[in-house]
């Protein structure tokens, strides 16, 4: 069923509106599903790594595993970053927001890609772009954590998992196996869903035919949002307040709904049911949590769930969880955003590279409500 | 007339959805009419500068003239760029794309802000980054256009106008009356102009909560495309092609459309009829051309326009005739998007403050069009 394109036509926010067709990833707000090209989110995050995810997402299907293999082999290749970069990194004062340095370092990679202006309908340099971008992103969020710490960043290695290597150059140490697997799942997660808000500016910058770099760089801008990525931090610092202060879990959320104040990582745009994603992400927290011998967070998180629930008939999304997964795996709270963009970067690519084998440009109206017919007084006279 | 919100409604690259309300400005397509809060384009350009249009975008009405001069005082005291933005323009490669380098170092000035992160609904530090925002670009463009030369930047004043200080900073030298009434009437017309791409990507951003610095290098973003502003620069490269081979004028724009190439800077999303910002400046070109005794720009512009006009019935936008203008006053055609950009900012701050008085998520919708119910193979038996 399609309207007739007419400036008739009036949603505020576009909720529900239809702009695109699209082959990446399927979202059943009813049903609490989510798929990447006809896999559910569940057999990916139990059964793929995050490297096939991201070949999945720019491809038709799942790899083989010598597709894998050069991927990998790709990936591994362009983790480094050039000395500018780094330079950029290094002269950034420290307190600056993580997710505000990663957009500028992306942006500023543009500058050092002879592909960068390169036609978007060249599917190939697209490509080789978007795994730039991939490879790239782990080594950036590392090195400025590493930059504002006082410790000198640590070079990738072209060896090993994306999961396995941001954790190294974050920590300065090979994780565990645990470690990999659980942010890999998270990776995994993370890597596209519809057509989210930073999807769609990545898209809509793309509409212009301007360059994947700038796509992206907006991308990462919409998704520091605290209405978008940027809510699993905010998660993180919610539970970390009630446990500075010991309140009351309970009365703590009463009050913030008493105010009508936003609870952090609950309710979503498009799910009425449980996000399939907050349901893994829960199930893993349990098992990190036990490992760790601290269920403070998790039985904190399970909790507000249940009272939000109870009186809002509202769920977790997938920031619900993740942040104390994160905090679980040793990482600072202001980097969560930075971990889903790592992630979201192979849908977005995914996304623009779609964008590009048919473009149209994507551009809505504004209704004027303003004032008409005014003329100019002489400033002397106003 | 409001639709209902449900998934049913699909129009592609939403033409002619109504997104959202604005104060700001108004497009009539059909009557080819523009008017920044209830003032034609044709009285601001003539009567109005810059700064009062700044104002006037940022504000309800036109400034008192001691309002305009507080304008001046804080646009005029916001110029400098931090030492470190100015060393990464300095590191920046010579052969980099100045949108792109424009783009990173807004990015940038995020991380020297103390205001970057303020709550979105706090207007006053809104009015401050809109007032940095726009004093800056002029200062970062012209400093990279002079680094890539090998001169040195020019250090901003504390005085003069934006149009006479950018100028000053790029040439060295300070301009004519006529060179700055000409800039300063540019910067007018190309400040708003409805929901446009960029000021749709701003928005768009804006509307997870994120910061405004985010928020415009996104507009950026998507302001360099070719279907966007960068059509202003292909513009020129155009008529520079057919000058040098000495072109048939007639025979190269037939072969075009033959060839169902698009010809740059004709035809609009919006208008109907003949954007009145073309003729405002198809006006200002000529005179300027007689001035510099250099008619064949606009000779050939003109045989453009109307072999378009017969061939096509489309009619010439913005960026057709601002090309010549700002090749006639010494500017790199490189440089011409920029120049859009350092006027835009002024809309793009002005949507993002309207924006966040009553936010609201954009995020519509894509159809799912990709297979469904499928099963993941092991990697070793695909």
């Amino acid at each position: 069923m399609s309207a007739p394109s007419t400036a008739s036509t009036k949603i505020r926010g576009l909720a529900g509106v239809v702009a695109l067709d699209s082959e990446i990833s399927a979202i059943d707000g009813e049903a609490g599903t989510l798929v990447y090209r006809g896999y559910t989110i569940e057999d990916l995050a139990r059964d793929a790594c995050f490297e096939e995810t991201v070949y999945l997402l720019w491809n038709d299907d799942l790899p083989t595993q010598a597709q894998l293999d050069e991927l990998n082999a790709q990936l591994r290749a362009e983790r480094a970053i050039p000395d500018a970069v780094l330079d950029l990194l290094r002269t950034t004062p420290r307190d600056a927001n993580p997710m505000a340095v990663l957009r500028t370092a992306v942006s500023h990679l543009a500058a050092f890609d002879p592909d960068a202006d390169a036609d978007v309908t060249d599917r190939a340099a697209g490509y080789r772009k978007a795994i730039k971008l991939t490879a790239k992103m782990p080594t950036i969020v590392a090195a400025f954590d590493r930059l504002r710490k006082g410790l000198e960043p640590i070079a990738p290695r072209a060896e090993g998992s994306t999961a396995f290597e941001f954790l190294r150059m974050l920590t300065g140490e090979e994780p565990g196996a645990r470690a990999e697997e659980i942010m890999d799942a998270c990776l995994v997660l993370h890597a596209d869903h519809g057509l989210n808000a930073s999807t769609f500016t990545a898209r809509v910058i793309g509409s212009t035919l301007a360059d994947m770099y700038g796509a992206v760089a907006g991308a990462l801008g919409a998704l520091k949002g605290p209405l978008h990525g940027g809510a699993n931090r905010a998660v993180m610092e919610m539970l970390q307040e009630i446990d500075a202060h010991d309140l009351d879990t309970r009365q703590y959320v009463e009050q913030k709904l008493a105010r009508k104040e936003k609870i952090m990582g609950i309710g979503h745009r498009v799910y009425r049911t449980l996000d399939p994603r907050a349901k893994i992400l829960g199930a893993m927290l349990e098992g990190l949590s036990e490992e760790k011998g601290d269920m403070k967070w998790y039985e904190m998180s399970l909790a507000i769930q249940q009272i939000i629930k109870d009186e809002k008939g509202l769920n977790p999304n997938v920031d619900f969880f993740s942040a104390s997964v994160y905090y679980l795996l040793g990482i600072e709270a202001d980097l969560y955003t930075t971990i889903f963009a790592i992630s979201r970067t192979a849908g977005w690519t995914a996304n623009l590279l779609e964008q590009w084998e048919d473009n149209r440009l994507i551009r809505p109206r504004a209704e004027y409500i303003g004032p008409r017919g005014k003329t100019i007084t002489p400033i002397a006279e106003r």
